[in-house]
């Protein structure tokens, strides 16, 4: 009879190797055994050593080609046969990864879990394009919000409450729903003219953008064939994109060209 | 004449050493000239190289030993003095860190600068605790407000939004103001039953936590002393603190005695 293992739940960060935490690196170096998301970068999976076994769960953009009581059995399953299992998610676990759900499983089948945080894509996403998520005079603070209903719903949000000028409002998998939601937030008293950014796999050597306003995001989104992964970004501090790095400027110009 | 520096401003992440960026722990260990919030641990503090110049500058839960104006002076006058500066900020530098302020001032002066995120409190302190900040069924997204308002004004928020039972709450430097806050929330219809958490120097030795309800926050901090930093967490997802990792239900338990 073998021993359970153990599972560790690690945030990979916005996509550059270089923005994983020391522990995280640490533990993907040494792991034997990684289940992960699709979206976790390709030079993220590259630190995995060539011996350890990967298995991809295939999350994309909250679809899952794995459905989400698969990978809590799946990862219940390699403890109780003795593994050791490092669970690799982007982001955050704890921020629109389901890790909550995944350590609430686990808990239940008393296998050991410990959660490993990881830069959020709000923040990598953000510093890379210069827009400081929160900003004296600008904003208060920073709203993260999932653009991706559960279980294929309609997108059901508090509009009025998001409608706030002084808080920065950014949306993870809202690609999708970028009609409903400008359209909403408008309705609910945003202006229009609320500085908003699109941007795609950020943080990447791939990472395209489109600088515009709430009223123009679902036609930028368009315009430029954004897919997934897209991090919206809605307030005032959008408005510093250029300013602040002015490197950034010429890449703003470009997308927008 | 020497030709002008250039600036970085990195996030130190929660505290704990383990959980800064790869990229960050690169440029401390290489750093020679270092400029420092106080709220930097020292575990992280101990990275830079004996050689380094460091410089504190003292912030403190929005106190400013330095006023902000003359830290920006400073790094303007270090860079044209031809260092090349870290300048290395808890947390993230774009969340509540006036990472922004600082990098507008850099780039009026004509001073490179860039920003490297990192693992803001709200993440490395709820992974550490056991407590997801989204969770399905719990918390559709999650908050982070300032709960220090500027230039000592009172505290100025649009209550009614922040009292939305579906998003997560996490208050940055908001221990001088948590009875406002508490009352402020019930009294724009969040039910004073809410679970709330305040914990002290979370992810590092020295933490301290209280779990309790949304009402018993303030006498929960009253009774444990606590000081700052301290994060204070509103939101059904705290009901999962013991269950989701159940070695921390000891340690709260042994903080409510």
């Amino acid at each position: 009879m073998t021993s359970n293992g153990r599972v560790t739940l690690v945030g990979a960060g916005p996509g550059d190797p270089d923005l994983l935490t020391v522990k995280a690196h640490r533990l993907l170096a040494t792991a034997t055994l990684v289940v992960h998301d699709r979206l976790v970068s390709p030079g993220i999976l590259a630190l995995v050593a060539p011996s350890a076994r990967r298995i991809c769960v295939g999350k994309e953009s909250g679809r899952h080609s794995v459905p989400q009581a698969e990978i809590n059995a799946l990862l219940v399953g390699l403890a109780q046969a003795g593994h050791d299992v490092v669970r690799l998610k982007g982001g955050d676990p704890f921020i629109f990864g389901r890790g909550g759900e995944e350590a609430l499983h686990l808990a239940a089948a008393g296998i050991a879990c410990e959660a490993v945080p990881g830069v959020t894509a709000a923040a990598g996403v953000c510093a890379a394009a210069g827009i400081p998520l929160t900003h004296r005079g600008l904003a208060t603070g920073v709203r993260l919000i999932t653009g991706h209903a559960q279980d294929d719903q309609p997108l059901h949000l508090d509009w009025r409450a998001l409608a706030d000028a002084d808080c920065t409002l950014v949306f993870y998998m809202g690609l999708g729903a970028v009609r409903l939601i400008a359209d909403n937030l408008i309705a609910a008293g945003l202006s229009p003219q609320t500085p908003a950014a699109a941007i795609e796999n950020g943080t990447t050597a791939r990472q395209r953008r489109a600088l515009t306003t709430l009223a123009g995001l679902p036609a930028a989104v368009r315009d430029a064939a954004l897919k997934p992964p897209t991090l919206l970004v809605v307030g005032r501090v959008v408005s510093l994109a250029g300013a602040l790095l002015p490197s950034t400027l010429d890449e703003w110009r470009e997308a927008a060209e």
